[in-house]
């Protein structure tokens, strides 16, 4: 179980991979984003753009499966309380095959609750031809394992 | 069709309302977000938060789906380059009932492309209790009906 202390700044953890599918970019649109890009290959929207394209909400989900299939499903997290820095820089298109990385920006115990430490990571995912498709910067919160240990 | 020019400065858009189940909760959650406190409203890690609580993913794309219904679809929309200040700050819960507001914050043509109009909104979801369980920042491009009218 990874806490707190397993978070050095500067430690990376590797994301994905993971090939993403039309009927998945269609599935996700067709309940939280139906723009004609994101839903109808054909519609000229699609077109305009070079076919389907995901949803960036869409991408942030996976970003988020794949956080948790690295590291967060065996560690002592409680949550974010946000985000900063969301960038779509490329879109992500079926059959794409994303792959990244969570880096460790910076750390520090809560002033409020010494047993609890909070993350900032940056996340990052590249598709297959190596261009960043989203960069996000987001604060986790693990608990720390041994507050006492811990400068405040 | 909603154009730049639509989007002045303070022009605020409703969203919601829109009631939350547990069951698209923990459809979310196996997707794109599986920790167990979203996912398994028996394990000790939702107990410890009161039950069930949606991912902070999932309330991000709930959120995108009030904006597609509230005024996306009728816009000349062309997509985001990103997100700021993402902030999660009440558990959303089955039964919960959504509501909020999508307000222009500030905008401009683009310097690059006279033909297209960056507008950054800020988006804030309220439970029915009036807590705000979210806010965000972001930044929305749409086309320009009247390019020659714009200042640059």
């Amino acid at each position: 179980m990874l806490t707190y202390e397993d978070f050095t700044s500067g430690r990376s953890f590797p994301l994905g991979p993971r090939t993403i599918t039309a009927e998945e970019i269609i599935d996700f649109a067709e309940k939280y984003d139906p723009q004609p890009f994101h839903l109808e290959p054909e519609s000229d929207q699609a077109k305009t753009v070079g076919g389907l394209i995901a949803s960036g909400w869409h991408t942030c989900a996976i970003t988020m499966r794949m956080m948790c299939d690295a590291y967060l499903l065996d560690s002592a997290s409680q949550g974010s309380g946000g985000l900063d820095e969301v960038r779509w820089h490329r879109p992500v298109r079926p059959g794409d095959t994303l792959t990244g990385e969570a880096v460790v920006l910076d750390r520090r115990i809560s002033s409020k609750r010494p047993t609890l430490g909070l993350v900032t990571f940056q996340y990052s995912l590249q598709n297959q031809n190596g261009d960043t498709v989203i960069t996000i910067k987001g604060m986790g919160m693990l608990d720390v394992s041994n507050p006492a240990s811990q400068e405040v």
